[in-house]
């Protein structure tokens, strides 16, 4: 079987195909026919910047997210059978319940990830895929809409009729609104241009609020709330929003806190303050557990809901992948086939 | 101004209109021009039964639910003005978390209710209604939906993709549905006629079981989700449904057992071993706090929900109003207006 | 190395000891020399009535509690090391959150248990002990006292302050009774005896009520808490108490609903109408998650709590051990020690 | 009667005492006969410093706390009567659930305050206080001891076992330290000087550490906890220690983000990338609810818990108290009695 290999700050060049052999499923392992895998920023961390706040192991096969078919089962395998159709778990260990630092293992980080033909994956590491997706929808949600799902419904959970703030149109922001509308929310998001902003609302979102026309889009959210503020953000701003979101919170409100290894803290000044002032609730996330994932499949199945896809390429071209997503913003997912 | 009033199991004849002076709202009150009232199994227990469990007023204005026009406000007031349209509260004291003896004062019961031309209500004791709404549409609220929101939303909270099971068309029911249905989860519905069933999966039931030709309905309804059971069932059904409904729930489900103020226990032999073999919650609600029905009223303003009327009748008629809702099986709310 | 095999109903002399080969941990497994072990009113169930909810390899290693000493792990096992003292995890499988289906894999039942010198568990399957425990203490927590934990914790999360019912001087009840007063709640206990209450008031028992004296011992309880009710029952009494039980609650408070795998449902009347009219949440609970022993055994740890022991037995004589504890009523848990 | 009255900003000067009529309950309110009050931060900020995040009324009756006895009440009063030990409530019309803007009026502030002999108080804005407190210890209690309440219970709440940090001595932080102790958890409390470490550890602290001579306490806290960080954080030291109280806390854990109106932000950077790197959860809060006052006065009733009082003042050295709360660093909290 083929699979790429890396080694952190290797850039693009470091991204190498090896031939090898494919693996035999152990006690409670499954072995994974990949057909499709999907980028997210921290590939790019790897990869082209050589920092990672979890650790990689050399010549790991990289990338997190993939989706696939269940091709042999080992000893004691319950729960999935051969031709099933699944994604892998990132955090395979983290089966339900809040993140702790003994599940922190992680697909394309300490443990070999899916840009690879054939993935030896623990029983746990695997959850079904929804029916009406295809590979490339389902091997969008490992990372992305995991981490939208645990933002929304991980703390505070998001309950119909409550209003969502979503920042730009990153894979987060995307599945946020998507997954934030079959819930029955009304969903504000922002954005830096009249055409991305009409994607936006063809995907559900209520109001599209433009941030380069309206520097104060904090404002603009609490007058489209009647003053009150959202319930919910989603913010993957980092610091340089951060503030920004607390402001556009009600009392008593939450922020999910998401991404941005930014090293550069120099822009997120008052927090402390505004968190205060508006008895806010910021809640860092990290992806989800297993138990996340299984619950937002549902949600998707029942909601006949469909990732956004930006554009496909071939298992053979996963450099040029890389490097399409590491220069343009995408609006949706970037896709690695293997089918 | 016109009001009806009654006392406890006077039966219909001792539905008596009486004119009186129009109120004036003192310390933080309100006067309501009453707009439309809707009735509620409640009304027939208080008139014809003459058994309710909380404590009726001799002489009481009758009926917990209705929705008019704010006319008057008295001082201290900040939360309505004069005009804005609401509905009144049910338990008017109760504020938010969960329900105490201290809040039980109740509308149309310990304190006049809303089948009158002006209802002096605390402040407290409105909400804003929806704006797409009518007065009648929005009469139908208070305890009907309420309670479905309470029994979706009020424990383990519903979450976007969960099932939901509903027993038969009465008012709480067809709201359940409703608001699962916006809420993003699958619904399960039983009924007792093929016209029924089509009404049931206009409003937008995932799947209907009809529990006359399908009498081990439990057993369809685990069959429907997969073996596993619903996560949710909103139980109406009394003695007589409670042992298949938690047969029907998933392990560690949810069942808000609601209303049947039945004094007959015979039939419910079985519920605690049911509740121990499948680890399930029983929860039984009563109505729900005002901060819920606020709540209640973002999400069905978000999501443009309507309720369901099966008929309307003039103020001038209430009698003929409780007769037809005491005879029929109504498919909706039975509302009596007075616009 | 010694170990006692069973079969379902095979009755006390079908509790037999044989030679075998000490396992070898494989991958993510660990050895544990068991040095006590503890019995359950499941032990019984199984060898002498013939009869347990879930299923039971036939020549299984029975007894679902021990606690022991790491002597061997396995390849990739990260978070115990050779020489911890550590306990078995009765639900290996179920991690953290609600409890599922597909976690319901059981030592003692299909999977072998703990009345053997050497026993192969899982790495998730066993978790750190008290410091200030005896083995003989320790193995008495994985049944009973998680189950008491899941009672007061898992639901409506007991707060200090809260109110607690127990019902007599069973492992469970004790396990509560202690557990409750170390997170500074106020406990009333049911008994039978003068000399019971006073071994309950020794443990912490802030009020004693003898049942066979006071039959409306659930009046006593309402007086007794203002007739406010109590905030949490942990309720092991089974159908021949349930009602009583949730008449001594306070309105939306919490009824733990334990065991009795009794047959007999006759006497269960009126649960519906006492859940609706005391907007009661009764939950089933069975044991816990390995995220909740650890919790517990840190709330153990930091209080520096005790099980109480009513006997030992070594571990040849473990047919009198079953014996003893079928036939009188122990106060603490029936111990058998193997070191 | 006698009151003292201020301006915001007057400074000590300003408060002047006046004699005015007793005041005569209206409908559903009760007259109190102030016995005693205490002082917060927030009336060194209203008086001394002229800035407070909430109105404060022209002329206002100043003090947030303050217990006494109920005197006379007002039509239609049920929950207290003639002769009740009770505390004002400060938010009195934040009745349960989480706080908003429509509640915020506030005792001492836009409504009329406890420094005077008779204070008049909503039904609601009353609540009993623990029998074993005299009036002195339960005028300690509306402001610090709610918010350490809060802090504690109000979001992840805390459970028996838990490990909390408290920083320094101030009147929360006492509080949290006691409140936590009845509860079973571990307490770590930071502190400048030996002497307080003694009387911190005299109130049940399990570990005290010097952040004069340990700077890096974060690391020392992580060291006590076995790597793992506490559960909790109560942090009340603003700018200057959140990012090391974020770093002292376990993954996943909580810190309750109390006051500290400072409007110098300089010192908080990095509390972005804290947060989300430790998966944090940060939550503002400002005291606490009605339900919540209710629910902790019968935690510290339970335990016999007595707030520490430092000093007390007669009423008619009103602005000794304030001066000598406004130059030294008191521990415990400083009374004015009018008994």
């Amino acid at each position: 079987m083929k699979s790429y290999h890396i080694n952190m700050g290797a850039g693009l060049e470091g991204l190498v195909m090896r031939e090898q052999e494919v693996p035999v499923p152990g006690s409670r392992e499954v072995l994974v026919r990949v057909r499709a895998c999907s980028l997210n920023a921290r590939e790019l961390l790897i990869l082209l910047l050589g920092y990672y706040p979890l650790p990689v192991r050399p010549d790991v096969i990289p990338v997190s997210d993939g989706a696939g078919e269940v091709v042999a089962i080992g000893e004691g395998v319950k729960s999935v059978k051969v031709g099933d159709r699944v994604a892998g778990v990132v955090f395979p260990r983290w089966i339900d319940g809040r993140f702790q630092a003994e599940v922190a293992d992680q697909l394309g980080g300490s443990l070999d990830g899916m840009l690879t033909e054939y993935a030896l994956l623990s029983e746990d590491g695997v959850v079904p895929i929804p029916d009406h997706l295809s590979f490339e929808e389902a091997a969008s949600l490992p990372c992305a809409a995991l981490t939208a799902w645990n933002a929304l419904t991980g703390g505070m959970g998001l309950q119909v009729g409550d209003s969502v703030l979503t920042l730009g149109s990153g894979g987060v922001s995307l599945f946020a609104l998507q997954l934030a509308k079959i819930a029955g929310a009304r969903v504000i998001a922002t954005t830096s241009s009249a055409e991305k902003a009409e994607r936006l609302k063809a995907l559900g979102a209520d109001h599209v609020i433009n941030y380069r026309t309206t520097p104060d889009w904090h404002l603009a959210v609490r007058e489209l709330t009647g003053g009150r503020g959202v319930d919910h953000v989603v913010e993957v701003g980092g610091p340089g929003t951060i503030v920004k979101s607390i402001s556009a919170t009600r009392i008593a409100g939450e922020i999910a806190v998401i991404g941005s290894v930014a090293r550069d803290n120099t822009d997120d000044r008052g927090i402390h303050r505004s968190v205060f002032m508006g008895t806010a609730t910021l809640r860092g996330i990290s992806l989800g557990s297993r138990a996340q994932f299984l619950a937002m499949n549902r949600a998707i199945a029942a909601n006949g809901m469909r990732p956004v896809i930006d554009r496909v390429f071939p298992f053979a071209e996963a450099k040029a992948a890389y490097q399409y997503y590491s220069e343009v913003q995408p609006f949706g997912k970037v896709i690695i086939s293997l089918s």
